[in-house]
C-alpha cells in the first residue's frame, strides 16, 4: 500500500512537475518577447503624443478613442469595437490665480482647481485662511471660526507608510470630502494640499465630489511647497488672506464617449471573457503616461503578445480601455451593465491601474479555490521578481462593478515609490515611464492571463 | 515524553515568535526613521554638488574625503578615521573627439575613453572599421583582416535577462578585454558599445585592462544610438572610415588617498567588527549619484540610524567608504591587508554597490550555518517588499578582498531595471535619485544589521 501511494504521489509529482515546467516554458518566452519585441512603449509614446490630455467629454479623449481603436485594427485583433457611453464634460477653463496677501506682500501659490470643482467666478475671492490639520480640528473651530473664509487643509502624507497607496487612502478624504465639509460651515472656498510625498511646486488634481445639502464651493489643489509656505506664513501671519480665481465648472450636458475594446476570440470558449483593461481618460494637467496610458497598454499588449507569439487562446481575451475612471467611471458602470444585460460569462478581471514602474505582484480578490489555484503558480513568477500575491479586493475602479459577476478580480501591483509624484500632476509625461519597467509590466500580467486561460 | 516535547516546543515556538515580534517592532521604528528623519538624500545632495567628479587620484576625491569625514564626525559617531593607500592616477584629458568618414560625409559620433586607456596622440588617428559581433568572429578575423583597422564591438545587452545585471556581466568583457583581445591582431583601436539597454547618445565608461603582451591601444565607448549609427553606416558603406582622438592617460605616479572609515563602538563584543560600506571614488562622466554615492550613503546612515535611535550596538559598527573601486581596488585591497595584519576579528559585511534604487533583497556567501540563521529572518522582510534572498557569492568588490577573514559577505540588490541607464555615464546625477528609494535601502540594509548585531 505504502508503496502504490508512493507511485501514485510520485506520479502525480512529476505531471505537476512537467505542467510547470511546461508553463515555465512558455510564461518565459512572454517575458522575452516583452523585453525584446514589445510595442507597449511605442504604443504609449503614441498614445500620449498623439492625445496627451483625455479628459472624459473632452476632444483629446475622443481623439485617443480613434487612436486606441485603429491601435488594436491594426494589431489584427480579432474584433474590435466602440461601446457607448455617456460621460460627464467638467472643464478647467483658464489658469487658475492664487495669491497670498499679507503684511502688504504678495506672493503666488502654485495651484490646480480640483476635478469637478465650481469655480469662483470671474472676479475670483479673497478671505482669510484657516489652515486644518484635520476634520477633528476643522469640527472644532465649527462655524464661528470658518465662516466666510477659506479653509486650507494640510494633511500631508504619510511617508512611514512603506506603500504609497496607503498614504494616498490615508490623506485623500481630503481631497474627496473635504470641500463639502467645509462649507457646512460657511467656508467659501477650500485649498487641498496636494497629495503627494514629493516636495515640488507641483499641483495635484483628482476628483472631489460636493454633498448636495451643502454649497458647492470652490476647491483648489496646492503644491506641497506652496502648502508648506502658506502655512509658515500664516504662523507669523494669522491674519494672511488669499486670492483665488477659478473658472472651472461642470457642463450642463452629458457628453457621448466610448469604452474601446478588443478581443481575441477563444478557441475553446469562445463565450467565456478573460478581460484585462485601464482606462483611457487622464486628468488633463499631464498626459496620462503611468495614469493610465500605462495601463492601456498593458492591456494591450497582454492580447497583442498572445497573437505575435501564436498562443490560441481557449476562452476569449477581451482588452477594455475604459472611459470616465477618474470623475464618473461611467464607462465601467456601462460596461458591467451590459455584460449583465447580455449575460456575459467573465471569467477572470484584471486591472492595470497603478502606473507603469516595476513589477511586485498582484491583489487577487473572489471566489477562493480560484485563487488557491493562481497563488499555486507563485513560484513561477519568483524569476521575473513577483513575489506580492495579496488576497482581497476587487481589483480596481474600473472591475469592481463586476462584483458578483465575474468571479475573480485582480489588481496589477507594480511598485508604488514614484507613482504619487507624478499622479494628477504635469509631471505625469512619457519621459517619466521607463521603458523595461513598463514591459515587464505588460510580461507579467500576459504571464499571469497566459496560466488563467490554460488553467481554467 | 509526547507532551514533554509538545511543551519544550510550544515554549520554543513561543520564545521564537516573541523575539520576532520583539525584532519587528525594532525595524519597524528603523524604517520609520529612515523615511521620514533620515538624512541620506540630503547627504547624497552635498556629496554630488560639493564633489561631483571624484575619481581616484582627483582633486574631487580628494574634496570627497573630507567632505564624508567631517560629515561622520558631525553626526557623531565615535571614531572617525582615514586609512591611507595609494591609488592610479588615470586622467581623461581633453573633450574625445570621434568622427565617422564616409562618401565623402562626415558625422560626429558620440564616445568617450574608457577608464584606463591610452591616448590616441594629440594628433588623433585615422582608420577603417572593422564591426565585430563577439569575440569569435573577431578571432575568425584574424589579423589579415583586422591589422591597421580600428575594431568596433558590437555586442548589446541582452534585454532578455530581467536583472540587468546579467545583462551587464555578459556584455563587459567586450569593454574589459576587448582592448588587448584587438591589439593582438594588430588593431589600432577599438570602440565599444556602451553597457547598457538605454538607447540614447550618453557613452558609458568603465574600467579597461591592458593585457601586456601587446600594444596598449586606445580604447572608447560609443553611445548606444552611435553604436547603431555606425552599424548602419557599415553595412551600406564598408569602408568607412574613424577619426579617433583622446589624450587620456594613467599617470606615472599613485596618488595618496585614503578610505574614509567611521565607527559605533560596540558595547560587549568592541572588538569585533560588522562592517557596511560602499565606494567613495566615481567615474569622472557623471557626478556618481548612484555609483556609488548612493552606497556610500546608505553605509552612513546605518549607523546614523542607530545613534540618532539609541540603539546601542553589541559589536562595533564600522563603516568603510573604500576609495578606488572603479579602477584599481586599492582601497579595498588596503583596507582587507590591515584587517588581517591586524587580526581585527570581523563578524559580518555588507556591501551597497548597485544604486539607490527600490530595495529587492539581499545576496549573501560565507558561513552556511550563519546564512541560514539571517535566512530564518526572512519574513521580518516581507513588509517592506524585500523578498530576494540569495545565497552565494562575495558581497561587492570592495568587500570580496574579506573573503577568509569575514565568515558572511552580503551584497544589497536594489532593483536594477534603472541602473544601467546611467552606470558611468554623465546622466548618473543627484536629480535621478528618488529619495524614498534611496531611504528604503537605508531603512532595510539598517533592519539587516540591526539583526545581525543583536542575534550573532
Amino acid at each position: 500500500m505504502k508503496h502504490f501511494l508512493l507511485l501514485l504521489y510520485s506520479g502525480f509529482w512529476a505531471a505537476t512537475s512537467y505542467a510547470q515546467d511546461n508553463d515555465s516554458v512558455v510564461i518565459r518566452r512572454i517575458m522575452e518577447f516583452a523585453l525584446t519585441r514589445s510595442s507597449s512603449y511605442e504604443l504609449l509614446r503614441g498614445l500620449t503624443q498623439c492625445c496627451p490630455h483625455r479628459l472624459s467629454g473632452s476632444e483629446g479623449a475622443a481623439r485617443a478613442v480613434t487612436f486606441m481603436r485603429d491601435a488594436m485594427q491594426q494589431m489584427g485583433f480579432d474584433t474590435v469595437w466602440l461601446q457607448p457611453c455617456y460621460v460627464p464634460h467638467w472643464v478647467r477653463g483658464e489658469k487658475e490665480q492664487c495669491t497670498l496677501r499679507y503684511n502688504g506682500r504678495q506672493e503666488p501659490l502654485a495651484v490646480m482647481a480640483l476635478g469637478n470643482s465650481e469655480g469662483t467666478g470671474p472676479r475670483g475671492l479673497e478671505a482669510q485662511v484657516v489652515e486644518v490639520k484635520n476634520f477633528r480640528q476643522l469640527d472644532s473651530l465649527g462655524e464661528k471660526q470658518i465662516k466666510g473664509k477659506i479653509v486650507f487643509y494640510n494633511y500631508p502624507f504619510n511617508d512611514a507608510f512603506v506603500n504609497q497607496f496607503q498614504a494616498y487612502g490615508d490623506a485623500v478624504t481630503y481631497r474627496w470630502a473635504g470641500p463639502s465639509r467645509a462649507a457646512r460651515y460657511g467656508a467659501v472656498a477650500v485649498l487641498v494640499r496636494s497629495m503627494t510625498s514629493a516636495r515640488d511646486d507641483h499641483p495635484h488634481t483628482g476628483s472631489m465630489a460636493y454633498n448636495d445639502s451643502f454649497p458647492r464651493i470652490p476647491a483648489l489643489a496646492l503644491s506641497t511647497l506652496a502648502a508648506d509656505r502658506l502655512s509658515a506664513v500664516l504662523r507669523r501671519h494669522p491674519q494672511a488672506r488669499i486670492y483665488v480665481r477659478n473658472t472651472s465648472r461642470m457642463m450642463a450636458d452629458s457628453v457621448l464617449s466610448y469604452n474601446v475594446i478588443g478581443e481575441l476570440r477563444g478557441s475553446v470558449y469562445p463565450d467565456r471573457y478573460i478581460l484585462v483593461g485601464g482606462h483611457l481618460d487622464a486628468w488633463d494637467a499631464g498626459h496620462g503616461a503611468h495614469d493610465d496610458g500605462a495601463g492601456c497598454v498593458h492591456s494591450v499588449e497582454v492580447l497583442n503578445i498572445f497573437r505575435q507569439l501564436k498562443l490560441q487562446p481557449r476562452h476569449t481575451l477581451r482588452v477594455v480601455l475604459f472611459m470616465n475612471e477618474e470623475n464618473g467611471l461611467r464607462g465601467a458602470l456601462t460596461y458591467a451593465a451590459e455584460a449583465r444585460r447580455k449575460n456575459e460569462t467573465h471569467l477572470f478581471a484584471l486591472e492595470s491601474d497603478a502606473g507603469g514602474f516595476v513589477p511586485r505582484g498582484f491583489r487577487i480578490g473572489g471566489d477562493s479555490l480560484m485563487i488557491d489555484k493562481i497563488f499555486s503558480w507563485k513560484k513561477l513568477f519568483e524569476p521575473y521578481y513577483v513575489h506580492v500575491w495579496s488576497r482581497g479586493g476587487t481589483g480596481g475602479a474600473d472591475i469592481a462593478p463586476l462584483r458578483g459577476h465575474c468571479p475573480v478580480l485582480a489588481g496589477f501591483l507594480p511598485d508604488s515609490q514614484r507613482y504619487f509624484n507624478h499622479h494628477h500632476a504635469d509631471t505625469d509625461t512619457f519621459d517619466q515611464v521607463n521603458k523595461r519597467e513598463l514591459e515587464l509590466g505588460a510580461g507579467v500580467i500576459a504571464q499571469l492571463i497566459y496560466l488563467v486561460d490554460k488553467h481554467f
